[in-house]
């Protein structure tokens, strides 16, 4: 059986820091870095990003939505940054967000996370709007290839809170009962001997710290909302401060790919947050 | 200003039948057929179909992730597919499930529907874990396009009914909060001169008539869970009994492919399971 990824992600973020950045080619960046808005510029952004962290940061995760933009042109690039970025050593994760039921959510299972998929990642993303009951297929996929899924728990806009904060019928919130039902799946994983199970949460850097308990998960986390989103290494240091450690992967993407086309500047600019994510969650 | 795409459902549906066909071109279902389970299995599996049903479905819904699973190869056959279903006449609904926020959001909306994109459809599913406030600029780019937007709102699994019936602080169910902040976005473009609004809802047929009022959305309903999963279409009359006449698309795949590629067969099992729709919805 393949090493987990909760596993896997621990040693990577050992070896370099908690920083993830997110690779977000969207028109406005691609313009700012004096490239085409067309499939080749986003393939050459992101092979600058990739020979750029690939030392400094334990993961890159690919925004899918601005590769869909071009259509299957688009999803080609997505193969090869993939492919590109997991032989310089990077964790891959496909921020992609799928949701659906049974058969048709297993089928994304085999798009993103099946070693013979031309778009395999390490993890994705997915979102349980349809509920967690109905991923079982794809979480079994990711246990025994060795890779994980993120599914969003508590995001980092505003207009999400309505819908995460719901009371369910047994006494606890939309987003409490989701940690609850990927930590029963984490539990299953480490009955079987992994460290820090595959099935993590995506919680935003803006929530409050002590808002929702997110001490029980025995998976990692992924975390957006540091630098354009207003939120800042400390205030995930706080809010994290009773996970385990080298579980917290963090997320910035506008913050460093804003430095521009340069490698020396974007190696330098991860190097700055990739510290002082690694001081907070020390 | 293109017409609405709430108005041109409601024509289609005159023209033909509530009914919308699934293309989910499953590993077991190209089998079924003597297909190989790849781009062109899928692709001769598809052109079967819209030939087969282009004059008695309002609609096809290709289930993206079947598609996905062959990477970017699977995309562009999805990109001849949208096309050539579109050249039939017939309304072609991206089952995609996408939800993200903002510009994320936004370049999902580019992908789908923007007159542009070799992926365009005429309406996108997405769900709604991140909020209806975050999706302002994909509802406004169907707005300018006369494309649609089908939100989930109450699927036809059981596992997605805790998080669905959950209680809001604003006091009604998180699905009843979304029908509500549709039929607000549908109002708008109602004062504007449609019709019906493009702004609509998935609401499974296996939910219980009278659970929730349907009856204010002022936009389409796409209704899965007929034949396979369970229900009938007088359980879908029952259902949407309160709702405007031809605003209810009804979706059925396995109890139509099943049949197998004769052309004539196919569409004999949509003219019988249209027929009973049409006469269920009167």
């Amino acid at each position: 059986m393949a090493e987990g990824f909760g596993d896997r992600l621990v040693r990577r973020i050992a070896a370099t820091s908690p920083l993830c950045v997110g690779l977000d080619p969207s028109a406005g960046l691609l313009s700012a870095w004096g490239l085409d808005d067309s499939p080749s510029g986003i393939a050459t952004m992101a092979e600058t990003v990739i020979e750029a962290v690939a030392l400094v940061a334990a993961a890159i995760k690919p925004q899918v939505a601005y590769f869909e933009r071009h259509g299957s042109a688009g999803l080609a690039v997505l193969e090869e940054v993939l492919e590109r970025g997991r032989a310089a050593g990077l964790l891959m994760i496909a921020d992609a967000k799928r949701g659906d039921i049974d058969a048709t959510m297993a089928a994304y299972g085999e798009a993103w996370l099946a070693d013979t998929s031309p778009l395999a990642a390490d993890a994705l993303t997915v979102t349980a709007y349809l509920g967690i009951g109905a991923m079982s297929d794809v979480m079994a996929l990711a246990s025994s290839t060795g890779r994980g899924v993120f599914c969003v728990v508590a995001s980092s806009n505003p207009e999400g809170r309505a819908l995460q904060e719901a009371q369910t019928a047994h006494g606890s919130s939309v987003e409490a009962m989701l940690l609850t039902q990927l930590a029963e799946a984490n539990a299953l994983e480490r009955d079987r001997g992994a460290g820090l199970g595959p099935f993590g949460a995506v919680v935003g850097a803006t929530r409050t710290a002590g808002s929702l308990d997110l001490s029980g998960l025995s998976g990692p986390y992924l975390v957006p909302g540091v630098g354009a989103q207003g939120a800042t290494p400390s205030d995930v240091g706080a809010l994290f401060k009773d996970v385990p450690r080298r579980s917290v992967l963090v997320n910035a993407s506008r913050s460093i790919l804003a430095t521009g086309p340069d490698r020396e500047a974007l190696r330098a600019a991860a190097e700055s947050l990739a510290g002082e994510l690694a001081e907070a969650l020390s």
